[in-house]
């Protein structure tokens, strides 16, 4: 192989692919990048087995090939060159030449026949989705994809697609985050369930703009291609639960609250509350005023906001974590919390739209606690 | 006592003294932020018994008193207020209560009386020095200062002055930098170790602007005084390495070279050398030319740069870190090298200007390493 390319765009790629490489892999080759050439390009590839990503760069081929070098020294390398063009040649015992100007690495590469590829997927099965909604879509819900490694289902999202709806689930048995939307063209019908990890790559590489990307499912793997790159991830495999059932149709009272106002209030409570065990914040909503407290060995806090009530007055107490995490990533002026009783679910959802819905569990406190 | 402030200021100098709070201290009153109100202002402490970091800003002063609250604590719930007027008062039992629009903190304090506060020094003492030429002088060497624990001296930087000249020298057995400048004010006679620790803190606090900060010295401590913030620091005891002794005063060879251009080429060097145990590279000088070289087990690099060469060649090794660090803080485009053999130590300095020299052990290695 020999080739040559633009050394800011290289680096570039490789940040790019570097996060589809792990390091706790007990196969030593997949610590490295796959290079190949292909017409005038090349493609790079790194892969986990578990998620796969893909990307291509012009360059000038002056003889096809391909190598697997490591992952870290190369990207290192590759981003301490100058500003110049930089040429990589590879022989028949897989040692790396790599020349910029006056620099010249020789690195000992891998067998690239050695390499487990991603799976490819049919490109035919491909539906369109619009970039910046998807990437909202993840944003808003991907925070509470549970930790707990012994459910491993509930570590990854539903996506779940219907002719123009599509909805993204996150759950991790304190909150659910469910997010909706209705888009122009349809996308078939699929219910599938992607790693919290895949989820994460996908939003770091989707961009702000408007314009779409591509994404296709098979029974085992889901494939996203944005642009010049293609994340590949395998689906998780079990049951999704039931959540339509979890959500309460019902409530006593609804309070619209300034989401910016609740969450810096939840804030400085909870710099008491992380002090206690629970992450206690306890909410006393009355007529026009919630007022928000916590306790902790070293001392309280006490806050008030004015809010809109119609309902019945109700003192309940949450992890402050579950909602400082949601009051984060809502676009929302103002929110309503619908609440039953002090132990059953409160619902978070914008003041308009009906696009998001965010339900969490009450914290049960004795009556004199 | 019962103080009203403004939160961005009170926010601002919390942060600044919480750098002289320890965390790892046995007293833990220490963990505190000691604060005292003082006419119109209130002053604020930190203190860790070696470095103590005083400073003031102005308050409503309602009742006066003082007051002992912990650091961490404190500072989080300040900065989280809103941009508003804050109110503390403290009673008798040294309770006390942070109000801030519709916030309420109720914390428990510590007794003022217990706290232990940096030495107090005559200001009469006091010389002025130019901010930005001693920020300066910092950053050229106190990262040349030792991390040995073993060698408490040589943790600290001799600063030296002597009628209008001042040094700054730091070394660590490897290395050695010495800044020097020739100020306008006459500044007495003193020669003190001061703790990298204190030297650090001050680097942070004084500004790149022009203008003059004042430093006075007692027996045991030496204290910064720039605009309203104190920094007292205990002085390190012991006698300090004769350092002029170890600087050679002939050379075999000097060689002119672009100091970003060996910057890159060492730190891509030190890519490959990072991967042996001393992070060596080798240096070819030759005529016009030198190349630097590593040598590790996953490969090899090969750099060359022009350079500009008076008297013999020579093939010398170093540790790339030590050269890299210099080269990082020199403000010359151009820099000489000055060697001897591929034994005695390299001197480093600007092409321009005589207020600056850096020295270097080589690493002996064998003719065919």
């Amino acid at each position: 192989m020999k080739i040559i390319c633009n050394q800011k765009i290289l680096a570039n790629k490789v940040s790019t692919v570097q996060k589809g490489v792990s390091n706790k892999t007990t196969l030593p080759i997949l610590k490295g990048i796959f290079i190949e050439t292909l017409d005038n390009k090349i493609k790079l590839i790194g892969n986990d087995l578990d998620l796969g990503i893909e990307t291509f760069l012009d360059a000038e081929i002056i003889e096809d090939g391909s190598i697997v070098i490591d992952s870290r020294l190369f990207g290192d390398i590759i981003r301490k060159l100058p500003d110049s063009l930089v040429e990589i040649t590879t022989d028949s015992e897989n040692n790396i030449c790599i020349t910029c100007e006056s620099s010249e690495f020789k690195i000992k590469g891998h067998d690239p026949s050695e390499y487990p590829k991603p799976e490819e997927v049919d490109e035919n099965r491909f539906y369109e989705l619009p970039e910046e909604l998807f990437k909202n879509m993840i944003k808003q819900t991907v925070f509470a994809i549970s930790q707990d490694e012994s459910k491993p289902v509930l570590m990854g999202e539903l996506l779940e697609v219907h002719d123009n709806d599509i909805n993204l689930v996150a759950l991790d048995g304190y909150r659910l985050a469910i997010r909706s939307s209705n888009i122009e063209n349809n996308v078939g019908n699929s219910k599938v369930i992607i790693p919290g990890k895949a989820l994460n790559e996908v939003n770091r590489i989707l961009s702000e703009e408007e314009g779409t990307f591509k994404i296709a499912f098979t029974d085992k793997h889901c494939l996203f291609l944005i642009k010049d790159t293609k994340i590949i991830t395998r689906l998780l495999e079990g049951e999704f639960i039931n959540y339509n059932q979890l959500i309460p149709r019902e409530y006593n009272l609804r309070v619209k609250v300034d989401t910016k106002k609740l969450l810096n209030s939840i804030e400085r409570a909870s710099l008491l509350a992380k002090e206690g065990k629970n992450n206690l914040v306890k909410f006393s909503i009355r007529d026009d005023n919630m007022t928000i407290t916590s306790n902790s060995e070293i001392g309280n806090v006490h806050e008030e906001i004015p809010i809109v009530l119609e309902g019945e007055d109700l003192d309940i107490a949450f992890n402050s974590r579950y909602f400082i995490e949601a009051l984060k990533i809502l676009d929302s002026d103002e929110i309503y919390l619908e609440l039953t009783t002090n132990v059953s679910p409160c619902i978070l959802k914008p003041v308009t739209g009906d696009n998001y819905i965010y339900l969490l569990l009450p914290v049960r406190i004795s009556a004199n606690s």
